[in-house]
């Protein structure tokens, strides 16, 4: 049994196997099953029809919180001019699960993915086989959240072009039946450019593309000095981060190296865009007022909204 | 830099710097702090008055979804005979800050933790800082959650004795400034022992005690076969349930070991209690109807209940 390397007949998105026709899912496994229930999202394969209620979905986004999702869907239908029926809203479509909340807008579903990378895994899982169930066509996958900036000031948009560990790799280590198995942490170079390229001058804010260092805490594990434990002083969190700096990393985060390495691993164009709260450069605490917090997490919805439109042509 | 050995004089719950009055934080940065503001909680010492908000707390409990802790602590009220003003309700503590849930019935709080070790790790730290700052005495942390046992039936109700990482030890390893940082993940002996001693034979259910594995994962990281991705066959993962058996697991679920490892640097008595979903011996996929999963989930709700009661004198 070679882990590291698929046996199934699905390794390529242009070569796969019949089992597997839209060349997302990597598991020889799911085609022999009589029922797919996609358990944390309350959806299954006898119970839904899923290439009807899905088939025609071209973004999957996610980002932390069910209520920013919910708000983001509601903008993006606006925003490429989706009209729901008279009379009609939209409700939550995982609703009965009461683990993630999913929105669609058209042909965008906007989904919380919870806080780390085990909470954005068991999402990820799901929804590529969700879009495999559904037989969707190229669905770009686009993760929008927050994130401490390095070196930027708040409120600085950072798209990532890129993925590092704990041990400075573009990998992530899954640890399967004993085995540690790495995965590359790579996002889609095009996506990146085509994110980046809807952002303008006239703005208000910056927009930048860097590295991005994916944690497994938001105290101890980015060298914050506020966390309930701190065994370490201010100079060695100082020096740590200007070594990050040093690699290129402009921003830090908790799902990164999860949803880099599931997309890539499913042949999925994916993207990372997030709005940075605090500069780690100069402090740990996030003390802006949540007035301010609000606008600086619209931003990455603007640019993705453009770039939607743009992909649509609306 | 010792990271393993903290240099802080709040090594012990007995013997503690005064920096660190209650005991439970170890970190010397938290008393030099001019504001400490609980970012994800949406609570600071600044903003708000925690020793009087949550200075009576004995009980801590911290499970999966923000609906099922809500309704614990509705539960666990009626079952203290703790009466609310007339005209009153629960509402959520931390309804501004849109990422846990917090109820508070009398000396309790239900926090819900989501999903994987990341998500419990930054309540746990924002907890753990609440309880110190709000002065509270000896308070009693419990994880009330669901997962999969291992030869035990669907129903059966799991008391954690100890938690094994994906190396098969009693650690949980910290990534901290580059370097790895194993901390035990130790559960208090003596609260297995009364969580189980309330049990009873006429529950309609089994409540056993044994060692909890912890997975960073649902699908490929607990050795299930209906993932996005599986490169293993129905023998590998046998083998490895087999072992994990033969090693005294009897569940696998996602947050023991962060949870353990942090309680247990705190010095705080702490234990976890689980309804089993499914027996992993017999499948993958959780196929049971709703309401049979909503009255398993109850049980570990009952026994936590009856410990209450019995050491509230109720």
């Amino acid at each position: 049994m070679d882990l590291a390397s698929p046996s199934c007949g699905c390794m390529s998105t242009t070569e796969h196997s019949p089992e597997c026709p839209t060349g997302f899912i990597r598991n020889p496994h799911i085609a022999r099953m009589d029922e797919d229930f996609l358990y944390h999202l309350g959806l299954g394969t006898k119970t839904h029809n899923l290439p009807e209620m899905f088939g025609d979905v071209k973004f999957v986004i996610v980002g932390g919180t069910p209520k920013r999702m919910e708000n983001l869907a509601k903008y993006l239908l606006n925003e490429i001019k989706h009209k729901l029926p008279v009379g009609t809203q939209l409700s939550d479509l995982t609703g009965a699960a009461d683990r993630y909340s999913m929105y669609k807008a058209g042909p965008i579903i906007c989904v919380n993915h919870g806080m780390g990378n085990p909470s954005i895994s068991i999402l990820l899982h799901e929804l590529i086989k969700l879009v495999h169930h559904a037989k969707c066509k190229n669905p770009v996958f686009i993760r929008l959240g927050t994130c401490g900036g390095l070196g930027v000031p708040g409120g600085t948009v950072v798209i990532s072009d890129g993925v590092l560990n704990d041990k400075l790799n573009g990998e992530h280590e899954f640890k399967i039946l004993g085995n540690v198995v790495p995965r590359p942490t790579k996002l889609d170079a095009n996506l990146a450019q085509e994110l980046k390229a809807v952002a303008s001058p006239s703005d208000g804010f910056q927009t930048v593309i860097g590295k991005t260092y994916c944690a497994d805490d938001f105290y101890e594990g980015q060298g914050r000095l506020d966390g309930a434990f701190c065994d370490y002083q201010e100079a060695d969190k100082m020096r740590w981060l200007n070594m990050l700096q040093q690699r290129g990393v402009v921003n830090i985060e908790m799902e990164s190296s999860m949803f880099a390495a599931l997309t890539h691993n499913a042949g999925l164009k994916a993207g990372i865009i997030c709005a940075a709260i605090v500069n780690r450069l100069n402090g740990d605490q996030i003390t802006e007022t949540k007035e301010t917090l609000g606008e600086w997490q619209e931003r990455p919805a603007k640019l993705l909204a453009r770039y939607i439109r743009r992909q649509l042509g609306v």
